[in-house]
């Protein structure tokens, strides 16, 4: 589990050194598919991390708005924000854990129950999707896209 | 690591599904960004994770070309055919295979050093990004994308 979300910090930051070479006006232009923003996109992605995070630990979820965020200094400041509690639980995370039972009350009165593993899982792969979604609008852009590979990291060290 | 293979499989199998409403014309028409068509995509994923599955066990790499490939059934077909190799191997994995090496020797005459464990997630993120991908061109054919959440499958049971 800890590999994937370190994979996805640091596909992370990569897009975040991308953006630095797009004017604000692209990053917040309205595209088609996905959060329709490349911006939101990534305030998206920090969001529903750091929400589903919070609710494994039961809680209070996040509630802002993107307006407060539509800027990259302002999206990397919550993810800087957000990373330290993030990071503390997915580094605990042990696979016993998978099947603690997470209880989402829903609008209509019912219940959903979830598997913590589920939901772990859920996250590492809400962005990595979203990023494949990035990577066409890169293309339409014509720019080059962020390398998605998951090799050549280093995130395991081969036996020798 | 099964979970997130089923979770792909299943995605992929309602993605063919999805497929089947839209025009063989559309599914190999040429667009921007990752494999550049809708079935190039199916083929390259499936074309993927079997050959890193081949690797790792050792065998034989696929060497077949797309234009041999190019339609639904026939993408599915050869989905079909490999499934059960990658479906064994994947239920075989443990943990502890994680760091195991696999050398793969590159053009120049060096070679490449890689955990088994990076190989494995480095194949589930591939289908994950591509799908991502698959998302943005679907909403600009006006259609609805498959949905990509790994919550609601029944992936893992939670405990009671």
């Amino acid at each position: 589990m800890q590999t994937f979300f370190r994979y996805n910090w640091k596909i992370r930051e990569e897009w975040y050194t991308w953006c630095e070479n797009v004017s604000e006006e692209e990053l917040l232009s309205q595209r088609t598919g996905g959060m329709e923003s490349i911006l939101k996109t990534f305030f998206h992605i920090v969001d529903v991390e750091w929400s589903w995070i919070r609710l494994l630990k039961g809680k209070e979820d996040f509630q802002e708005d993107f307006e407060q965020f539509n800027s990259l200094d302002k999206v990397k400041a919550l993810d800087a924000k957000f990373r330290p509690e993030v990071e503390a639980y997915v580094d605990a995370w042990e696979p016993a854990m998978d099947r603690r039972p997470l209880v989402l009350p829903q609008e209509d009165g019912s219940v959903e129950l979830l598997a913590a593993g589920e939901v772990m899982r859920h996250v590492i792969a809400h962005q990595i999707h979203h990023i494949g979604q990035l990577s066409v609008w890169s293309r339409e852009l014509g720019l080059k896209p962020v390398s998605p590979n998951l090799i050549g990291h280093s995130l395991i060290k081969p036996e020798r």
